[in-house]
């Protein structure tokens, strides 16, 4: 085992009912500002929670943050906030709120400059407002870890942000908040979770027997918990636990003490920073060709993914990495989620660009941080 | 899935040469306490790396706590800690020492009535020293979690004291502490740790199937390491995966969402106060005869336990249920640890203070809080 530093001060308040507890959680005399996406919150009863809860605080609101939010955006936030003083920030929504809310944290004490240089030249976070989460979406994890991703309209570009500052203070996850969500992203938050894990499982192995099974415990818990969104029965506690696995997914506690492979997250951000994917879209598409492309290096811990994650064991190597291939890209598309880019009409042609930008990054990806452009190129061919 | 709140603040400082960061970790201009036991921290480089490290520090010391830490003795190192003025505490051992570190930080302040209201009258801690942990023995869990045992000499009593002011600031976790223990705490170590997850496992389905995959994450790990103590393999490998494994089975994390049964716990404080059982050695006693006890209301757990960790499926429910139970005790007896009263000339007739003691407390013992007396008379029969 590596050694590692594990510390998530994040308070998580779960179950059903319990957006009322915004009353306490948020400071009596903060100046909050609520932050949401398209809206649908109004429409769902978390906004009418929300406010019901907080209504002996002082609350502004901004409303319309996108999916993938960008820097742009963020920015008309950090502006209203300053001018109204704000000093508590509340993201009532999915990853791109909490993570937009991240930033706009981040940004609104960051006068010096501009604090796009916090996600572009990784000038170091050195303060942000204190903020909580509302958990909508069962997907990025971002309610109990120290990312998050913002977009550049301009520049095309979608880059990741970290710092100890930006941890929420709380984050309620009540599964009723999900109910009205479409399949599709239900169906996509799934595989993001699925892809966390396997970022920090699928590696080398790193003598670290509990975190294997515990990222274990995730992948087989998504295998057999999918599948019931479509049937009748106990809506809530499927959605219970998709939404503790993916919190479980990506609060630090997978990655103590092994490396880590974020090759997928990298190159998938670019696919929708230039093409417009959904998030969870692009990971379908481009963790299977990762694992393909890296399958000597990661055979160890495939054939252990093989074995424990899917039960199957063919007479070679090869061929037992194939079929947990082939049953990883089956579920994802099973779940909706196409797992190639001719399915959205794109040819690894078109993603030249993205091999260059990657390539000039450094380190370079992958867990031995030696993956170049004709890496990411021969990715983008086997994703074809 | 119940509703829970998870909130634990320790920071988790992992691995070989990790003490050194104390100078960082501990305050400035802080005026420390250093706690310690019986000193074997000062023939095993320990104290040394810790004084190394504190050098710039003002330093007090209080050795000599005992296993089962005793009321008598903390609060001798509550009324040095006052005279000197001591505003930090430092527990360099294991799970005594930071339980006694715990019960010390919250009795410094309590000046108003006598700290043991706080541990048997349940009088609410209200503040708490700030307090650091150099773990040396993988046990208790201590080092990541808001509990406390503590012992009362005169009365024969141990009992658990709990409060978010007992968190640890940090805790410094370095395998390489544990080599000069013997085999016989490492062993101690495995069963406790084993015990913990199992309280939070074996009790009534309640729709949480990561929190299950997770518990015997735990469970297969131990299964799969402890017996490599003996071998002459890689050592600190095994020692970081115990390690890892004690930390995690009781920082809160494995009981989010789903009933407890810490009856097993309960007897064996009783056990360890009236005949000094070490702690371990009372739940490999106790632990079996409990799930042997509840096995027809802990029967679908207790199959699911059967399967996945032990591998056994037997042709009826009692056969599958009495192999693992059988494998359990083996498990324990294999590492030395004896799983009888008798192995220890006790009686179940020597216990009726035990089973009165308990059968008055409320709520009483188990997950459905319904053994009385004579549930207690009879887990100790079948512990005979």
């Amino acid at each position: 085992m590596q050694n590692f530093v594990f510390h998530n001060p994040v308070k998580i308040i779960f179950g059903q009912g319990t957006i009322a507890s915004l009353a306490e959680l948020v400071p009596a005399r903060a100046r909050v500002m609520l932050l949401y996406g398209s809206g649908s919150i109004k429409g769902n009863g978390v906004y009418d929670q929300v406010m019901a809860a907080l209504r002996h605080h002082r609350v502004e609101e901004f409303g319309g943050i996108e999916p993938n939010p960008s820097y742009e955006t963020c920015m008309r936030a950090v502006a209203q906030a300053r001018s109204f003083g704000i000093d508590f920030l509340l993201a009532a929504g999915g990853g791109s709120v909490m993570d937009a809310t991240k930033f706009i944290a981040a940004a609104i004490p960051h006068t010096q400059g501009d604090p796009w240089d916090m996600v572009l030249k990784k000038v170091p976070v050195s303060a942000a407002l204190p903020l909580g989460c509302v958990v909508t979406v069962p997907a990025t994890g971002s309610e109990m870890n120290l990312n998050a991703v913002i977009s550049r309209t301009e520049t095309q570009e979608k880059i990741p942000l970290k710092s100890e500052h930006l941890y929420p203070r709380f984050s309620i996850l009540d599964p009723d908040t999900t109910f009205s969500l479409p399949y599709r992203q239900l169906a996509n938050g799934v595989v993001d979770t699925f892809a966390h894990v396997c970022e920090q499982y699928l590696t080398y192995p790193a003598n670290a027997p509990l975190q294997d099974r515990q990222a274990e415990a995730i992948l087989l818990t998504l295998l057999e918990e999918a599948p019931k969104l479509h049937s009748e029965g106990d809506g809530y506690a499927v959605r219970a636990n998709l939404m503790w696995c993916a919190t479980q997914a990506l609060n630090h506690s997978l990655s103590c003490g092994v490396p880590g492979d974020w090759s997928s997250h990298a190159i998938g951000h670019d696919l929708t920073a230039r093409f417009g994917l959904e998030h969870a879209r692009s990971l379908a598409i481009v963790l299977p060709a990762v694992l393909s492309h890296q399958r000597h290096r990661k055979a160890e811990k495939l054939l252990q993914f093989a074995r424990r994650v899917w039960g199957v064991t063919e007479t070679t190597t090869d061929q037992t990495i194939d079929a947990a291939l082939a049953r990883t890209r089956n579920f994802f598309e099973t779940l909706g989620l196409p797992t190639r880019l001719r399915d959205y009409q794109i040819s690894p042609a078109d993603c030249r660009i993205i091999e260059q930008r990657l390539g000039a990054r450094e380190p370079l990806l992958g867990e031995h941080q030696d993956l170049g452009a004709a890496d990411v190129a021969a990715i983008l061919a086997l994703a074809e």
